[in-house]
């Protein structure tokens, strides 16, 4: 097995000389370097050994708690101990206050040394935003603190067996009684709902104040302790936990709240303002997770393929990267590896500057859907290069597939954004998002092959425009979309190349992407034919 | 969970009204309709029930020896009363002497209701073809009656850790002495290689008779049972059992041989020839994996999207199925389970007809390399339909990605069968197996849209014929070849709809390929680009 490996220099090339991330204020690229690299050591040599004892064992629930394996208990008090569970929040809070971008850094590379902690974890990040946005000064006090010292992890709680992408069609009921709410209803899919790691959980949840036929206006958000202020536990039980294709080290919890206590955050009526404030950050760090199983996959894969020796060439024996059919797939393995990063980096760095809020809308329904989507034939690819060996456990390649297969799904599934794109932002602000994304496009040389793809892309925009229904034809448009969107980041990555320790490769890579242009034509098509 | 349904009438529209079976002298349309609902009946109401149980226990090893859940071992006992170990083992020997394009529909409902039983039971039939050629009639009257009555179960016992896609390499050796040879070596991979579920196993082994440096020249084919005349067991053990992605319930095993007496079948340095006899008819077992798969995926889905409402409608909630996005994705899993079986019926029925063996030739690459790939994008977008519920093992549908993902690996990996359309068969007697393909498609009435994608293959054809290095376009040419045929099966169903219960849906499925048609002209050009 390949041990994980951070891609600091893949990351660090990409921030520095294809996105452009000096254009966000707090983002200094020397201390960010020294921050990941700090982080990293720590991930490969104490988290990633746990990912695999986390896959194997995974979270059980006895008694009706949840019980992780010993090995990752362990290290989460080293991680508690190296102050990691504070990075991104505030410093007057008891966290260290590190730039959104190095934190998008850290994130990533948490995902790549074991994506289901990185779950467990880091809603902390969320948990803040909504408290900044929406909390008081007496909130902030109560609750950042909790977070910021590990104290404390955080849940969303919004899922329910009836509405799953439907909000509107919550269930779950807040009353107010004196000085607290009391919340009872029934939450499924709630990760982390319940864990012997933290001394406790903060639900962060959906619920209903208004009538029952008030769909989305009707939602309210509160925060929501395990445990009392007097230590008793608050009447939040766990009623089963799903066993899943993978991340079994994640406890995707069924909730019973029955008269919980709770705080109300923000307004009454307004929960689902504050859930959509925090959404583009969950999209991007959903986009993460399908770029850290991409590029642990080009790893794991074009670490074996190295050293497998299989065939003959003109000089004996040689290793399987030597072989055309190998080497092509670990460079489509790269091209969505670094292609998915670089157009997340992109969302990322547009996200924490602040200064194209319309291209960042399009971007986030883009990053979500491509670094999910391809990151699973990234996976897929991975473990066809390792052949037989590619089916085995042992490898820990397969779990790449089984651990990301989710990212497709959660955070608004993939036809969710793809009518995302075609259907609300083609006609929002008469197509401010999609305006911004053509801008985008034209500022950038990468030469005739993005010229058709954009021609192909504007064309199918004004098919979309003539009225025609959307939705047999929202996904051709979103693999088009992210398909020039790869061209013209991978285009940026070429003419950078020399910034990068292997510049050979880069260009390489490139290449094929732009002999694979002529697939938004065969996008357009499907979506014009009669 | 919707329990397995097997496919018939879909079966036996392609057969009947496609591919045109009533070319096979001996398949009767009535006979073999009713052995396949006979055998129908019991795979869904006795083996289908036993695919959770075998995943989720598995095989386990114990003591040496591998042990098979309780469950499995009462369903084989209940399947060896059937006589369906026999069903296409002769007549003379015990069996049942059914036809091959009906064993090709068994197989097919016997990997849907369980594929990992499924190849614990088949290989009687490739070892049945090994001793009609090879083996002498003492040895068919051995060998043969102990696999019809289920006495025994076969395996081949080819890939050693350095020998994987190249045999050449085996270091196995079989050594004469006196009446009988020994093997001595270690295989892996073996699948079935021990359980405790029959009396014995039969094990088909690939092992050097010639100089360590006499590459596939100096191997020969053994058969050697996994106990001896006198009851004790044969020098075999199995030294180790793997921890894979899927399949659970079938053990893949290292086997030790440690001077194990064995039965030389053919002649000395024919094991290779002996071992290609039966690999069209192991490439077309793997592709109705796919096939199997893939139907099953659909029968998943769309049950599930029938019956889940989210959403409105104008007449207020609806079920999923009726949203764009859902509808494209279930057609999108029928274009391929539909599209996977007629190739693989095609190649099925021009196998056992005969009549034309250059395009069989091209057709096993084609069918492996689709419905092994192409049934992973079924398994996959059928858990998107299901949304998260999808990634739950309850439903049972990750299980199909999860047992499909080996066979785009086992007998050929992907890019073995894409090099073997792009190089072998590219030059193999001037291109007949090419010649035969054309001539094929030319014969079909497909409109402008087969037009166009018949263009777009020759042009890639005469592309690979200037001498190019077929090694990194391989995989997009073969690509090309299997969308081709796609369309020209689907044009072929959607001419004959009529005769299959639900028109609609076939003319609706029709109509979404041919809309995606312009893909092949994308490949072309991403073979043809600088």
């Amino acid at each position: 097995m390949k041990p994980f490996a951070a891609p600091l220099d893949d990351i660090f090339f990409i921030l520095n000389h294809v996105v452009g991330a000096d254009r966000v204020a707090d983002y200094d690229p020397e201390m960010s370097r020294e921050i990941a690299q700090h982080f990293a050591s720590f991930a490969e040599e104490v988290i990633a050994p746990t990912d695999e004892i986390g896959d194997r064992i995974g979270a059980k629930l006895v008694d009706g708690r949840v019980v992780l394996p010993d090995a990752v208990k362990a290290m989460f008090t080293q991680y508690v101990e190296g102050g990691w569970p504070g990075l991104m929040l505030p410093e007057d809070y008891g966290g260290m206050g590190v730039d959104g971008v190095t934190g998008g850094v850290i994130h990533e590379i948490l995902m790549g040394a074991n994506h289901a902690f990185q779950m467990l974890v880091s809603l902390a990040v969320g948990h803040n935003r909504v408290f900044q946005n929406f909390g008081t000064d007496a909130q902030k006090a109560k609750y950042l603190p909790l977070l910021a010292s590990g104290d404390y992890l955080g849940t969303m709680a919004l899922t329910e067996p009836g509405a799953g992408s439907d909000l509107g069609r919550i269930r779950t009921r807040a009353v107010q009684d004196g000085d607290v709410w009391r919340i009872t209803g029934e939450k499924i899919f709630i990760s982390g709902g319940d864990q012997d790691m933290s001394k406790g959980v903060l639900h962060m949840v959906l619920a209903r104040t208004g009538e029952m036929d008030s769909g989305v206006k009707g939602l309210s958000l509160f925060a929501c302790l395990s445990d009392r202020a007097d230590g008793s536990r608050n009447a939040v039980n766990v009623t089963r936990i799903e066993e899943k294709m993978g991340l079994h080290l994640q406890p995707t919890c069924q909730l019973a709240f029955d008269g919980a206590e709770a705080e109300l955050i923000g307004a009454v009526g307004q929960g689902l303002r504050a859930m959509f404030e925090i959404m583009n950050h969950a999209r991007v760090d959903v986009a993460l997770q399908g770029v850290a199983h991409s590029a642990r996959a080009y790893d794991i894969a074009s670490s074996y393929a190295a050293e497998r020796v299989q065939g003959r060439g003109p000089d004996g024996p040689v290793t399987i990267d030597k072989h055309g059919d190998v080497r092509r797939m670990l460079d489509e393995i790269d091209a969505i590896a670094m292609g998915a990063r670089a157009m997340t980096h992109l969302a990322l760095v547009t996200l924490e500057s602040g200064d194209n809020p319309w291209l960042l809308e399009l971007l986030t329904h883009v990053i979500k859907w491509y670094a999910s989507e391809q990151g699973l034939r990234a996976a897929e690819t991975g473990m066809q290069v390792l052949g037989g060996y590619g089916y085995l456990q042992e490898y820990r390649i397969e779990q790449t597939y089984r651990d990301l297969r989710i990212a497709a799904i959660y955070e608004g599934a993939s036809g969710i954004h793809a009518m995302g794109v075609a259907a609300r932002l083609l006609r929002l602000e008469n197509g401010a998002a999609m305006n911004a994304f053509v801008d985008y496009l034209k500022g950038i040389d990468g030469g005739p092959a993005l010229d058709r793809a954009v021609a192909a892309w504007e064309a199918a925009r004004a098919h979309l425009e003539t009225g025609v229904d959307p939705g047999q034809i929202a996904t051709p448009f979103i693999r088009l979309t992210a398909r020039v969107l790869e061209l013209a980041l991978w285009a940026q990555m070429a003419a950078k190349a020399d910034h990068h320790p292997d510049p050979e490769r880069i260009r390489r890579v490139a290449a094929l992407v732009a002999r694979q242009s002529a697939r938004t034509e065969a996008d357009l098509a499907e979506m014009t034919a009669a």
